[in-house]
């Protein structure tokens, strides 16, 4: 008889190894942190003494899944902002409050609050990417959770690094720290190729190559992503990698939605692992993966729940279920990826995906005791066929909840028996979760009370309040405006021409004032369109003072490239309505008397408005106000209007009456 | 103050009223088996005073899940057989064990089984469809759950039918005497067009106008029930039962996944209700409904679970969260079919999908007290957002499970309370399920240890075991028998010219035979294809015995048409190989010495293994055998085959040597 710690016995053991041996009555022997044996009862019994034997009472016992790609502390995030378009909910919502909140103290908070999801559905392992990532080591480890943690690096600034050199810097200090650890893997994350540079991928897989840990990144995760990467680079997204020397390493890549059967081989000859999220994919509307075909040349693809932010939970169950579902529908094939296969997903092809198959990912002798009880009693499962090896897999897959997960061991250790967490304190979890989404909602309430705060809250801003003096008339003859403007009383400095598309979003609130969305484009001498710029520009909402001849002072409150579309804006500010105005414009910074003015002969084209003249000039004080007032009557005369035909109201508003 | 029978206070109450009210803290009042007022708790408090408080503790109160399409006595096969084709999976396991189970006693069980996890998923309300539908309406009343309750007519004989006009009569007698009951709401359900004749749908159509209930039918699964359909008669799915006049009934129509934009509106003019069952139609691969569109154009679109045998569980909550991805992905659009939409789906719309919109599916005066608790505090619903009313529907369908549902009222009358069932005992219902289970696992397990017994199961037998007498010789000159045919001695009865496909299914075990799918083009005198006739032959697994000159003894144990696809057999049967062999055969019926031979010339086109002459002859005992084995020797000097080519070998032995 050979001495093992724990003989769990009385278990219907699905050992997930890569022939699916299962064993009813069932029996596994823990020595340590490690599986020494795992078999039928009796037999088990037999060759081991236990220092203790645990009944299963005849649950299933089989290894705990596998979450191969989650953003574990965005659990605090979860529920944040739904039903919104991916630009609109992570550079509208997410990133301003994570800009806003993310610290260590969150990152730790919600990886603690992700661990006790996680270990109550059945998950012992799972594949980290985010932020201060020692944090999360840190939390995870506490829990007591398998995990690969990685360090995220992007081009931009980050809630923990100024630059991308910081970040590197980071990864490579928390490899180093980290690397030999007994549950947590380091890993570093080049976020994604579109938010990296090509030295961010070079370097980052020379770090996971140099200390031989595996490398998480996000791949193809959307049409567009590919379809950005084809116009720059000339080639879909797998082979632009491997140009930058990313498959040298140990490659997890999460989602793979749109690579097509030669990025498949590729990703299969570089031994890379695919996440593959089922739920995040279909909420955002990313696409639905070729798992089928992954799975069929042989690739390790893992299942994953994404972020909770974007999923919303971190229910492997449901994963999986969804995973077996989607490859059947899109297939149009009901046996595609049977329960079995989107099981072997979840546990030992995931484990693998995470380049931890040595370790964890089934029962087998001599991997870590990393596994799970789920019973099988509650209503929903009932009743239970066994004709077939696989109507247990059918059962778990197809029928089965997290909520039917009992007991947790990770490395040979308990995590939850009979349903109670035993490293993390929930209620204190709870009531600190709750803490941190009262105060993200206060600062998005007082961020949506106005647009200007929705503005700034994007980021980006190259200029806030400017006053302006402006004087418009409505024009009989517009060519007389040209001719005059070569008189020597005006000296041209510079002249354009443009093709103005405005949109003017337009709110119930007219407090608001109203956000402009106008593309420039640039014309040049040959009618060609030189350039295209977007900007955003929110108008004050009535004068700020008028002076004689209907010189009026408007201000202008916020001026902004405009980085996103225009589908963007209107989605993240959800206007009453939108007005759309097209012209044709001639612009002239000129000199008049010793003072710049902007000189604009307006061509309306939509709706059809006719032409229009209009004086303009920067201000900073109302003494200067007065006199650019004086000056800008003089001008328009001189250039042919009549002060009998000035227009006091906006063109939007002018639109509005037409 | 009015009094009222109960308060329940300090929820967040969702009413899902068409304008989406919301109260926090809210109250409503109940008094009977309905809702008087629905409002903030203080002002109900003011009004109102109850001879019993609830006290919500803080958790969601909204009005009860209604699963709008489901067969609930199917939760006794739940996981009967999975990943298999929808042909595969009914006619070879469903049918077949329905044929054999299927009783009162199996539906009263299947019924409370399914009331069990209903209730606990927080649902008030479905809409059933099978046998037996007397026995579903009794099992729910007593569980107290409010149902349509569907008494299912077709075309063919069913577990409590041998003819529809029974199935006609069984239904309008059901009709008649659950015709206003207090949960139940009888109907009759034509099963789909495909499976009923026209005189069905129009027979149930006059009884449902008749008797004012709905009638509940399934319409346009899948792709192929569509095609077939515009072959029969010229047009889809929704035209044609509206020509049977189905549509003057009031329509409860499941799935209607392969619908047109006209046929769409066509059901909205009906006003008629669809049931949307994500889950199955993901499952079975039946397609994508267009969901979007449906509720677009105002169509009542609710959603179902569909049975267990095919989802495998009844939880609504998997439902409404995939209602909500699935319309986001096919669409390419991750704002379609909100959290909102989703879940007025699962409440107001299905009620009003089934035509109960009066009674229940809301949170209003006057309807019912169909209302459900549901615990926001588990780990994996937090934190809780409540910036925007949206939030409360994002948490509830994105991330709140079917096991958060804590307490459940139908009727004014509590089912559920703090987890506990009140009106069913589970542990009972837990064993009598598993006891069916174990029977048809018995009855499945006998059936599959022979392909005989498979063959048996489908039904449609024409002949059992059969023996021949048969010899078989390689040919030169094919030509020459054709001559010889013409001599005397032989009296043609008739000639026949097949083009044959054959495929071979080959099994692991030799033991259990060949089993032959054969395709017979029957060809006219102008080389045209007459008729095509599919045939299933199971054939001996050796010589039965033999005769002098290599005369053989076979036994042929099987013989039937084949109904169903030869990939049908391929993936019911699961044979190690197939093997496919194409020959033409000119055969004749003649008679030699006052004996009935067929002479078979078989010319091989797949192989291509030459000519072959086969003489067979039915035989029926030993000493006939032996007798015409001699005639058999006889005749094939005649038709100038040489003994010393005589082949012992079947053709597809021939082949897998070839």
């Amino acid at each position: 008889m050979k001495p093992v710690n724990l003989l769990l016995t009385n278990a219907l053991v699905l050992t997930m190894d890569e022939k699916l041996h299962q064993y009813e009555p069932g029996a596994v022997a823990v020595r340590g942190d490690s599986i020494l044996a795992v078999g039928a009862e009796a037999e088990m019994r037999a060759e081991y003494s236990a220092a203790q034997v645990f009944d299963c009472g005849g649950k299933v016992l089989m290894p705990g899944l596998v979450n191969a790609h989650t953003h574990a502390a965005m659990t605090l995030l979860r529920g944040l902002a739904d039903d919104l378009r991916l630009d609109v909910w992570l550079m509208g919502y997410v990133m301003p409050v994570e800009r806003e909140f993310v610290s260590p103290d969150f990152v730790q908070l919600g990886t603690r609050l992700a661990c006790a999801e996680l270990i109550r559905s059945g998950v012992t392992c799972f594949a980290d990417m985010y932020y201060f990532e020692e944090e999360v080591a840190k939390a995870t480890a506490e829990a007591g959770l398998r995990a690969v943690c990685s360090q995220t690096v992007l081009k931009f600034p980050t809630p923990d690094a100024a630059s991308y050199e910081d970040s590197l810097a980071a990864a490579r200090d928390f490899i180093q720290r980290w690397k030999g650890h007994a549950l947590i893997e380091p890993s570093v994350a080049p976020h994604a190729p579109y938010t990296c540079t090509p030295e961010i991928l070079r370097a980052t897989a020379q770090l996971a190559v140099e200390f031989d840990v595996p490398l998480h990144t996000h791949l193809s995760e959307t049409a567009l992503e590919v379809e950005n990467m084809r116009k720059a680079s000339g080639m879909p997204v797998i082979p632009y990698v491997r140009k930058q020397g990313l498959l040298d390493a140990k490659v997890l890549a999460a989602h793979c939605v749109h690579v097509d059967e030669g990025e498949i081989r590729t990703l299969l000859h570089a031994n890379a692992g695919v996440a593959h999220n089922p739920s995040s994919n279909l909420k955002l509307a990313s696409g639905f993966a070729p798992v089928q075909k992954m799975l069929e040349v042989g690739l390790n693809v893992g299942i994953g729940t994404d972020g909770a932010a974007s999923n919303n939970d971190l229910d492997m169950f449901e994963e999986i279920r969804l995973a077996a579902f989607v490859a059947k529908a899109v297939s149009n094939d009901p046996t595609a990826v049977p329960a079995a296969t989107a099981l072997s997903m979840a546990t030992r092809l995931g484990a693998a995906a995470m380049h931890l198959g040595a370790l964890t990912g089934s029962l087998e002798p001599g991997k870590r005791a990393d596994l799970i009880l789920v019973d099988l009693a509650p209503v929903h499962n009932a009743p239970s066929f066994r004709r077939e090896a696989h109507n247990a897999y059918a059962q778990i897959v197809y029928a089965s909840k997290a909520t039917d997960v009992t007991d947790v061991m990770v490395n040979g250790k308990w995590l939850m028996r009979d349903r109670q967490l035993l490293t993390l304190n929930e209620a204190e979890l709870l009531l600190a979760a709750q803490e941190y989404a009262r105060h993200i909602d206060t600062f998005l309430i007082e961020r949506e009370q106005s647009i200007l705060s929705k503005l700034v809250a994007l980021g980006g801003s190259t200029e806030a309040e400017s006053f302006e003096v402006q004087v418009k008339v409505k024009l009989a003859d517009p060519a007389a405006v040209q001719e005059a403007l070569c008189r020597p009383e005006v000296k041209i400095i510079y002249q354009r021409h443009y093709h103005q598309h405005d949109n003017y979003f337009i709110f119930s609130d007219p407090s608001q004032g109203r956000l402009r969305y106008r593309e420039d484009e640039s014309i040049g001498a040959k009618g060609e369109v030189v350039s295209v710029r977007a900007r955003l520009t929110l108008l004050g909402p009535a004068r700020e003072g008028d002076f004689a001849h209907d010189v009026l002072l408007s201000r202008s409150r916020y001026l902004a490239p405009a980085a996103n579309s225009l589908r963007f804006y209107r989605e993240y500010f959800t206007p009453a309505s939108v007005v759309p105005i097209d012209k044709v414009r001639l612009r002239w910074l000129v000199n008049f008397r010793d003072t710049e003015f902007y000189v604009n002969l307006d061509r309306f084209e939509t709706p059809n408005l006719g032409n229009y003249l209009e004086i303009k000039s920067r201000t900073w004080s109302r003494k200067d106000a007065e006199h650019k007032a004086q000056l800008a009557t003089e001008l328009i005369i001189l250039l042919g209007g009549s002060l009998k035909k000035t227009v006091t109201q906006d063109y939007i508003e002018i639109v509005a009456q037409h």
